[in-house]
């Protein structure tokens, strides 16, 4: 299971893996409302992603990690999702992986400078869907969840090749 | 309960607030070691408060508001704690209020631009200790906890007074 960390929005995507076959399970967000307060906002991502996993059962999930944009105080709240969504995760004892956009980038498109939409047609492809995951969250969140299943797999073949980090 | 807010160490300050007397009942830190994993942290965090509130049942929580100030890797990784932090006064339903920096010093020494050592030293004075609490995270939980007894007071007298600002 991939996830796009945020606090308005939080991206998921669920994704059977076996050997070099990926197809789409389930994906989508999880959204939480602009006047509802910070805490309750944090709740609904911490017991939505808890019923994620309790409904998909992830061997894996992989988290975006976060940089900083322009947007300071987007960042602030967008790392306060992040936690209580990393809480979620190592309550439920699933292992967890991290992934810079760029490695997602070259993973899905061989190129880390990729343009979204570039990003999502591949995505599309790779998942054999007929047209694009919507919104661009629930896309993003696929595409770390097919990153990973890729990187897992040559884990296992190739020594040395760790390329994410555990969270 | 103060909640001075981290990832590394989360200082608390529990005190008993009655009129305009106020004693102190416990104050320490929750300490995650450097080299655990972030979601191990996390974890520990959101452990040790949900202990801390089932201890101590603090009627409110004042948690110090965040600002970047220049190392913004710090301060994801203190948002992060700041998330599960404040999850955990959602899921046991304590009301949470935030105080900036700015308002806490106000609050305690009168003046927003005081220096740490003239915090720490009325904090010790205001609770009639014998010596500064140690270490300054705990300290700095007890000021946030003093600041809301006294704002809260003036709430219950003065009509729009609402200084602090939900969580």
């Amino acid at each position: 299971m991939g996830i796009d960390p945020g606090i308005a929005t939080v991206g998921f995507g669920v994704i059977e893996a076996e050997a070099n076959k990926i197809k789409p399970i389930r994906y989508g967000v999880i959204s939480t409302p602009a006047g509802l307060r910070l805490a309750l906002r944090l709740q609904q991502i911490y017991r939505d992603m808890c019923q994620l996993i309790d409904t998909f059962h992830p061997d894996a999930i992989s988290v975006e990690e976060l940089f900083f944009n322009t947007n300071i105080t987007t960042g602030i709240a967008v790392a306060h999702g992040r936690g209580v969504a990393i809480l979620a995760g190592e309550e439920k004892q699933i292992p967890m992986f991290e992934y810079t956009p760029l490695q997602v980038k070259q993973c899905i498109t061989g190129y880390g400078r990729a343009e979204k939409k570039q990003m999502m047609e591949m995505v599309r492809r790779l998942l054999n869907l007929d047209a694009v995951p919507r919104p661009d969250d629930a896309a993003d969140a696929l595409a770390l969840a097919i990153c990973h299943s890729r990187f897992s797999n040559s884990l296992l073949n190739i020594d040395g090749g760790n390329v994410c980090s555990t969270i």
